[in-house]
C-alpha cells in the first residue's frame, strides 16, 4: 500500500535516547521473551527511518555518531500507538448521553455527521483530530470518514501535512440513515474509486473501503463494495459487526436469507485478510471459525463497548487455539470515550477481567504497537523498532500525575510500570510523539 | 457527629461567583426539578459557612456586600464531591496487576498495608492522600485506615490540618490476614475506643467503626464491633459485602450457620442506618429487602468493580420501589483506579449501561454531592448550597482538555455539560476546590 513518494523524504536525522521497549513477537504465546527492553538505549534515525537500534553507548559511537541526540531518560520510548478503529466525524459526538447503538446513531451521530458536507468544517475538525491523536501518542489510525468525499479529503490532507501514516475511507451508506447522509450504490462506488486514486499510496496514506455496516447498505451497495474490494485488493476494508444484540436482529431482518451476520459480508466478498471488523462481541463459534479462515481482524473497542452498553468482548474465544482470530485494539471515538490508547488498554483490562480473563501489560503494549501493525499487515515497516522501520515513537512518563508519581515509588519491574501507564495513564503520560523522527507534540 | 470546636472557626469570608449548580432533592424521582442552576450566581461565605446563595446581583448588593469576590465564571461551582468508600493505605496498591478480590488482597494489599506500622510512612502518605483528594475536588471521604491506630491518627491529623470533613477508622481484622496485620477482638475494640475518644467530633472529623469484612474477623471480633456500634451510635460503620462470588462462598464457609452474607453482619448488630456497605453486587432479594428495612447504605464502586472483575452493580434492583435501598457512590481506591469522582461517575454510567440501565448526569452529580451527603446522614450541613451549610465546593471547567473544549463547542444544555464532565473529565476539570470557603488546590 505504499508509494515511494514522500516516505522519509522530510523525516528527521537524529538519535532518540531513553529506556526503549518494543516487541519482536506476541507475548500471548511467548511471554516476556517477546519483549525487548534496553535501560539506556538509543535509536539512530536517518531520513525518518530507523538506521539502528541498540544500547546507547554503541549507537552513539557508531551509527548515530554526529547526529543530534534527544535524551528522554528516564522516560520510556515505545513504538507509536496504532488505533485500529476511530470515527473522524465523531469528535463532537463523544460523550453523548443515554443510548445504546441504534438510538445513539440516530439521535447523535447521524445528526453530527451531516455537518461534514461543509469542507471548511471538515478541515477544521481534521486539524483538531490529528493534533489530538498525536497528543495521545497515536501515530497511525484507521478512520471512518463521513459519507462525504470531502471529509476523506480533509482527513488525508491533514494527515499528509503531519507526515503520519493514516488509513481512512468515506463510509458507504445508502439506506437507514437521513437522506443527507446517504450516497447510492453508484456514487459510493465512484467516489471511493476517486478517493483511492487521489490518496491511496500517496506518501504514507492508505485507503480503507468502508461499508458502514450491513443495515445501512442495500444489497446493490454491498455488491459495489465487493467490486471495490476486488478491484483494489491493495486497500483495507473496514466495517462493523455484532456490536449490539438489537443491531444483530435488525441486520438479520434486513438480510432475511443470511445464516448469520458475518455471512452478509462474506456473500459480497468483503471478508479478507485486509478486513477490519469492529466489535465482534456477540459471535457464534461458526463465525469465529470463518473469521479465522479468512484471516479477517476483529477489532476490540473497550471504552465504546462499555459506554454504549454493548457487551464484553471475549478475547479468549477470539484467540481459541486452532481457529485463532487476529484481534486489534481501538478507541472507537465517538462511541469510545477517550482518544488515548493507554486509557483504552486500561479499559480493555477491566472488560476482560469482568469476563474472567486476563490482559497483561505486555499484551496491552503489544496490542497497541506491533499487534495492531500486524493486524494492518504493516508489521514489516512499523509498530516495532528495527533497522528500516519508520520511526514513529511515543515517549512515556509513568510519573506524569501526582497519583502516578506516588504509585511509581514502589514499582520495581517494567511490567508494573507498563501497567501503571495503562491503568492510570492518559494523554498526560505522553511526553512526546515522534512521526518519522520528528517531534509532533509542540506543533 | 459534630463538636462545635473548629467548625467555621478559621473558615473564610468571601463571595464565590460562578455558574452555580446543586440539588435540593433526588433527580431519580424529581428529574430536573431536583436541580438548581443559576447562570450568574454567588455564594456569600462567612466563617466558612454559606450565609446566602442566589443571583450574583442580589448577593453582591446584599449579604455579600463588602466581601472579596472570587469570580469563577464561566466555570461551574458545585458542592464539593463526597467519596463514600476509599482505602487510605492503598495509594500504592492502585494499578496492581492481574487478580480478583481475594488474590488481590493477599498478593498486594496485605503486603502494602504492613508499611503503615511506621508512623512516618502514615504521615507521608496521609499528606499525599489529602492533597490528591482535594486536587480531584473531593472534600469529604469515608476512609478505611490500616489495622494500625497510627494510620488513623495520621489520616485524622492531616484531615484536621486541611480543615476537611473526613470520616475514617482503623480496620478490625483478626484472622485470614498476615500476622502483622491482625489485631485481636480485644485490642481492636480498645484501639477503636481510643480513636473515637481522640478524634470523633473533633472539628469536622468523624469515626467509622470498620470491621473489614466477615472473612477477616472472628466471631469474637464481630461481637466486639457490635459492642462498639451500641456504645457509639454517633459513629458510622463501614464494611464490605458481596463483591465477588468466591468471597461470598468463602464467607459462608467461615460462617456456616449464616443464611446469607448480610445475616453475618445483622447477627452482630452492625447493620444500621449509619452503616455503609461496600459493593453489594451479588445480592438476593431478601438481602435487598433487609437493607431497605435497616436503612443501611449500599456503596457502588464502579472503577473497582470493573478493575477487579467483580461484576456489575445493579442500581435498579437496589432502588426497586417499595424496598428502595440507599445507595452511595465511591472510588474504592486502590481496588478502584481513579481518585476522581468525575471519572468514577463516568465509569458508573458504563457499568449501568452494560447492565441495561441508565444513569443521568443529574443523577451522577446528585450522587457525588447531596446524595452521598444524605447517605452519610449529613445532608443538613453539606452536599448542597443553602444558608448555614458548610461551604465545601468544587469549581469545574468542562473545557479543561483540548478534547473537552472541542466537544463543548456543540454543547447547549447544562445536562450535556455535566455529562461531558463525567465522561471525559478528571482532576484536570477541577479548577479549584474550596473547604470552608478556603481555596485548597494551591496549598
Amino acid at each position: 500500500m505504499t508509494g515511494s513518494s514522500g516516505v522519509g523524504a522530510d523525516g528527521a536525522d537524529l538519535v532518540l535516547r531513553g529506556r526503549l521497549v518494543w516487541f519482536t513477537d506476541d507475548p500471548e504465546s511467548l511471554g516476556s521473551a517477546a519483549c525487548r527492553f534496553i535501560g539506556d538505549g538509543a535509536i539512530a534515525v536517518r531520513g525518518g527511518l530507523i538506521a539502528a537500534v541498540g544500547a546507547a553507548a554503541k549507537i552513539l559511537a557508531g551509527p548515530g555518531a554526529g547526529l543530534p541526540v534527544i535524551d528522554h531518560r528516564p522516560n520510556l520510548i515505545a513504538p507509536g500507538f496504532i488505533d485500529a478503529h476511530i470515527h473522524f466525524p465523531q469528535t463532537q459526538v463523544i460523550a453523548s448521553y443515554g443510548a445504546q447503538l441504534l438510538d445513539w446513531l440516530n439521535r447523535y451521530t447521524f445528526v453530527e455527521e451531516q455537518k461534514f458536507a461543509d469542507p471548511a468544517h471538515c478541515e477544521r475538525v481534521a486539524a483538531f483530530f490529528l493534533s489530538e491523536l498525536l497528543r495521545c501518542g497515536t501515530t497511525t489510525a484507521v478512520a471512518y470518514c463521513s459519507v462525504h468525499p470531502q471529509s476523506a479529503d480533509a482527513f488525508f490532507a491533514e494527515s499528509e501535512r503531519r507526515g503520519a501514516r493514516m488509513i481512512g475511507g468515506k463510509v458507504l451508506m445508502d439506506r437507514n440513515a437521513p437522506e443527507k447522509l446517504r450516497d447510492t450504490a453508484e456514487t459510493g462506488y465512484r467516489d471511493s474509486k476517486a478517493l483511492i486514486a487521489r490518496w491511496h499510496g500517496r506518501g504514507r496514506l492508505g485507503y480503507a473501503i468502508s461499508p458502514r455496516f450491513a443495515m445501512t447498505s442495500t444489497e446493490a451497495q454491498m455488491e459495489a463494495a465487493g467490486a471495490l474490494v476486488r478491484e483494489h485488493s491493495e486497500c483495507h476494508v473496514q466495517t462493523h459487526m455484532s456490536e449490539n444484540r438489537r443491531e444483530i436482529e435488525a441486520v438479520l431482518q434486513v438480510y432475511p436469507d443470511a445464516r448469520d451476520y458475518l455471512s452478509v459480508y462474506e456473500r459480497f466478498g468483503l471478508v479478507t485478510e485486509r478486513t477490519l471488523i469492529g466489535h465482534c462481541i456477540h459471535m457464534s463459534e461458526s463465525e469465529w471459525a470463518r473469521m479465522h479462515a479468512s484471516r479477517a481482524v476483529a477489532v476490540f473497542c473497550p471504552t465504546s463497548n462499555a459506554f454504549l452498553g454493548s457487551g464484553l468482548f471475549d478475547w479468549a474465544s477470539a484467540r481459541k487455539k486452532d481457529r485463532s482470530v487476529r484481534v486489534a485494539l481501538a478507541t472507537d471515538v465517538g462511541g469510545g470515550t477517550s482518544y488515548s490508547m493507554l486509557a483504552t488498554a486500561g479499559e480493555a483490562y477491566k472488560i476482560l477481567n469482568l469476563n474472567g480473563q486476563t490482559f497483561s501489560p505486555l499484551q496491552a503494549f503489544h496490542a497497541m504497537t506491533r499487534g495492531n501493525a500486524a493486524a494492518l499487515g504493516l508489521e514489516d515497516r512499523m509498530g516495532s523498532f528495527f533497522a528500516g522501520a519508520e520511526c514513529d515513537a511515543v515517549v512515556l512518563d509513568a510519573r506524569a500525575t501526582p497519583a502516578m508519581a506516588h504509585r511509581m515509588e514502589t514499582v520495581e519491574t517494567l511490567e508494573e510500570e507498563l501497567f501503571v501507564l495503562t491503568t492510570m495513564g492518559d494523554d498526560r503520560a505522553v511526553a512526546e510523539t515522534y512521526v518519522m523522527g520528528r517531534a509532533m507534540k509542540g506543533r
